[in-house]
């Protein structure tokens, strides 16, 4: 093997998270998308890899573009390594791209910024053909007003002890993290650009909150999600965000929202 | 029971068909909508009513709204009739509205228009979060232009045999429908409102026809669908439809499409 350069692999992943104890590996005992993306690899190129992935996505929540990297010594080119690929992944998992990159290229250290979506349902019903890849808050106006003027204290380099999981709490130190921006919006279009207001009228909304940071905690956006809901439904002042965040103190901040309501969007480098 | 007057309640239902055996009961050999709803009916008022559906929805086929009405001695308002039937349906299937009409009203046969959706992504991969939606057709690029023109020859009142199942071949005067539209269209969004663009670059095109009529044969919406991308594909020609349906030959047209691209949109009256 001495001499020979193996190709760095970058790849761009879709998944329905349902069925899923994540993407990190957990040796074997529960089926994740990593595991299951490599034992895809090592049928279609005979290698075992290491695969490097952007993002721990956890149990549940879903990707559009989860990106990975491995290095490899096969010299099929690259649409051919992605269909063979996909002829060995279950229908929830999808690579969308493979590319060669840079041997320096490393999917997990070298994010510049990951962008994450929670998707919201308000109203009287739920809906059933997006209970899997959204949260249902009963009959609730949000007050996206508020929301908005709450997560402006968020952007920028924080200490965000108060938003992460306890597992990472005591390490402060580790704790600052680089929000971009947070962007609260109403969805015009749902599943399949139907248009929300032909299809549901006026009782149920869309809600989604796009967050994009450098790097989050353990649960962080989810927590980010489950403070700003406090704020929009007037449990608390879109200023409390700011002391909650200054803190430190996770017991402050709202709930850890359940991960089907959660997707990664992307990862850029 | 002389002399009572039961209310006519009508149900505006969506599901998704995923799990279910198509919406009509099947003596209870399989888990259909109709049975489902049936039940939670009757777990919520104690009463047996009969369910009259507008549209006989396939294995596998969604709802936005499909509508259905009974009659009820129940004398709970509708928004608390709608919230106990939700109590006892399954996430999959949702009662969005429950309403009282008059009592001449028949949700099956006094149904002036019904629209219904076909989806397809094409491009080189297929879509994990949108696979029980949509149909993947393998990196073909569709001649919308030529499709838009032959769907032109299906719009009015025709002899649809060509079109309709094989079951209903025979029956030939039965088998004269109306279509008022067949809209061809590219989805510039996608489920949540996600820009297709900006997720899936221009690799994937999310294609949609919708149809409208004032009723279809069994499984005439797919196999409509299925001759319109003959067209699409470039293996017949625009005017070739106009033939096929003059035909009035089963063989001549296209073939069904799967049901989990289907999804019934409305019913109006």
């Amino acid at each position: 093997m001495v001499g020979i350069v193996k190709r760095n692999i970058k790849l761009t992943i879709e998944y329905d998270g349902s069925a899923y104890f994540g993407w990190q590996s957990q040796n074997g005992h529960h089926a994740t998308v990593q595991e299951t993306v490599l034992k895809a690899i090592q049928k279609a190129t005979g290698e075992k890899v290491i695969l490097r992935g952007a993002s721990r996505t956890d149990t549940g929540v879903h990707a559009f573009g989860q990106v990975a990297n491995f290095h490899s010594l096969s010299t099929l080119p690259p649409e051919r390594l992605r269909a063979a690929f996909n002829d060995y992944l279950p229908h929830d998992i999808i690579i969308r791209k493979a590319e060669d990159v840079p041997d320096k290229f490393n999917a997990q250290f070298k994010a510049k910024a990951k962008t994450y979506c929670y998707t919201i349902v308000t109203g009287a019903t739920s809906s059933a053909l997006q209970r899997h890849f959204s949260y249902y808050l009963k009959g609730r106006a949000l007050d996206l007003k508020a929301m908005r003027k709450a997560a402006r204290y968020l952007i920028g380099r924080h200490d965000f002890s108060a938003l992460g999981s306890a597992a990472e709490r005591n390490r402060r130190h580790h704790n600052i993290r680089t929000i971009y921006s947070v962007n609260i919006k109403e969805a015009t279009t749902m599943f399949n650009g139907f248009s929300i207001r032909n299809i549901y009228g006026r009782e149920n909304r869309i809600i989604q909150i796009i967050v994009k940071g450098k790097g989050f905690l353990y649960n962080m956006v989810r927590t980010i999600v489950g403070t700003l809901l406090l704020v929009g439904k007037g449990k608390i002042l879109p200023e409390d965000v700011k002391k909650i965040l200054k803190s430190r103190d996770r017991n402050k901040a709202g709930p850890t929202m359940p991960p089907h309501g959660l997707c990664l969007l992307k990862i850029e480098y």
